[in-house]
């Protein structure tokens, strides 16, 4: 099979060019756009170096949606159950956006950057269509539009002495998931700690297209020295890291208890949101399945196409939804909702693979130690 | 470059297994699923087949959003400017989603099931957040879902003689743009007399994940006859036919009186819908630009996988989204909006190619004769 098609209707980011010329070996989709998918000539290569050095990385699909006006606040809270008002400028928070069922819509960061204004760096979802919708039909007084922002993430253990170097030492005073602001050709722009791996570092949340060429090329010639390679969202990093993809571990079908994120949850009654009875009765009832980390045997993995059925005995317990080889624990691993009776770590299963082999392993915690 | 980085994510349909054993050369991504792309060892060989024979076609990428309830006409109504009162069930309804600027959201064809129960078969966006938005935030008594549906299209000159083989004659009695319903192993299907190409044909909205390998089978086999092969919508005979793709000639930043579809707006006040006001002003002060097609000198264009600058002397008068070498008309052909000074059949153009070559066309009417 060769590329992908290729047409407008797949949109390019400023940055494709560069990241063609970098030598990408091909491309993902999320929401509507590019997402370059590997560079070195094996997605190992691209592991060990992320986790040695520093990459960049074009994450445009990143899209903002931006909802500003005197009802912004009203309508990012009626779309979340984490409680926003505890966020001030500078946080960034991730809100689980879900349905009336507590379904998972999205999972995006988002930014407050005034009172009234507001940035959600979403996932693979329209979740612009759905604010829109929910703004026209409760008549709120807002805006809401997608800015030209085109997020470069900075990625690895070197991120921070490369950006030092680049726009100063304040750089190295933004704490995880906080953001600032830095200089750029007589602009301002916004630079958080943030970015999807375990290996710290940052994502430039670039607005103005026009710019974005010069930030690509003046962060790879100051990256030279600390051996900086183009990259993207590692699969092996990114499962091992026990990080989640929408789409993947969860969409509709998951509520955010069953992903781990209780925590961000209000069911007190105290706020009010989309989706509060049905979490509220989740809450009382006790989820039915979690997502665990499997750790299993037999030779490296191919990636997960398709779910792959976890059993216990001919019971199908789960499905794995990422995974892949470890090279790091030599052991194949993978992210999976397993069923409440079987998801105790320890847990003993197997994994039916789409060669039809059989496979022996056993539930352990995220992220994979 | 190799292939689409595979995940749950972007989301197989019941045919993508027959589809890979059919030998498609690669997908493209639509509604967060997998579109083959092509088959045949080039484009041109899908057109002539397509043009003579028949094809099957794996369109499972046209999502179905079932809006269904009380209110479920009242929603549809309110979310396009078509008169959707004028539907009667067996109608194949072509429905223009606009925002409140009267910008395109999604284009899709509507089906009216029952007096509350509509199927949405939509181009490439989250038309059910949409909707979920709308009816949560107006409070609307509807049931918004994606029903377990999974469309095959049989489309070329074939395709009548092939279904009546299969399901009866009856099937000759569907006109254009209506549907109605045959019997698959004990289950009732619809079958409209619709598709994405201009060569006649059927899209039957296969419900039942499970039928859907033995329906691909089942035509297959009775195909054979008429020299059947597996195909997908084909880019030079959709570009000569004067379709339309979602996201590539029109966005939101297009109303629907540029891609020629006035016709389907009431702007009399006589129904309500998010964005009348935008449309009858966009009416009263006449649009800025029209949907055209160019017919340009060179050798053949490669796919226009950024849009292409039409320039009348310096001044940038369009772009083509969608352009491809005609092997029928012997010239390479496009489809782009043209501001109004120059949007006269005959204006001569010039069309700026990603190579740097600058061709010699001329502005047409669509379809391409």
């Amino acid at each position: 099979m060769d590329g992908l098609n290729m047409s407008r209707r797949i949109r390019r980011t400023p940055y494709t060019d560069r990241v063609e010329q970098a030598g990408v070996r091909g491309f993902s989709v999320v929401n509507h756009m590019l997402l370059p998918k590997a560079f070195e000539p094996t997605v190992e290569e691209d592991y060990w170096h992320l986790k040695e050095h520093v990459q960049i990385w074009d994450i445009s699909v990143q899209r903002q949606v931006q909802i500003k006006g005197p009802d912004a606040a009203a309508l990012v809270q009626w779309m979340t159950p984490r409680d926003i008002s505890k966020a001030s400028k500078g946080d960034c928070f991730y809100i689980p956006i879900i349905d009336a069922n507590g379904g998972m819509i999205n999972d995006p960061v988002m930014l407050k950057l005034e009172e009234d204004k507001f940035w959600l760096s979403i996932a693979d979802s329209d979740v612009l269509l759905y604010a829109m919708g929910l703004a026209l039909g409760r008549g709120m007084d807002v805006d809401i539009s997608e800015p030209d922002v085109n997020t470069l993430a900075i990625q690895g253990p070197k991120a921070e002495d490369l950006l030092a170097s680049v726009f100063g030492s304040h750089i190295r005073d933004i704490n995880f998931f906080k953001y600032n602001w830095i200089e750029l050709n007589g602009t301002k722009q916004l630079v958080a700690r943030s970015g999807y791996s375990r290996q710290d570092g940052f994502e430039i949340y670039l607005q103005g297209s026009h710019l974005a060429p010069d930030l690509w090329d003046t962060i790879w010639e100051a990256g030279l020295p600390f051996n900086i390679s183009a990259g993207c969202p590692n699969l092996i990093e990114r499962i091992e890291g026990g990080l989640f993809s929408y789409g993947n571990e969860m969409t509709r079908e998951n509520n955010p208890f069953e992903i781990g994120h209780g925590k961000f949850c209000v069911i007190d009654g105290s706020i009010d949101y989309i989706g509060r009875e049905a979490l509220q009765k989740i809450a009382a009832e006790g989820i039915k399945r979690e997502i665990r980390g499997i750790i299993f045997d037999g030779e490296p993995c191919p990636t997960c196409a398709k779910p792959w059925p976890v059993l216990v005995d001919d019971l199908q317990v789960g499905q794995i939804t990422s995974g892949i080889w470890s090279p790091r624990l030599k052991k194949n691993i993978g992210q999976s909702m397993i069923e409440r009776d079987f998801w105790q770590i320890g847990q003993k299963i197997k994994v039916l693979l789409p060669d039809g082999k059989i496979q022996d392993g056993n539930v352990v915690s995220l992220p994979f130690s």
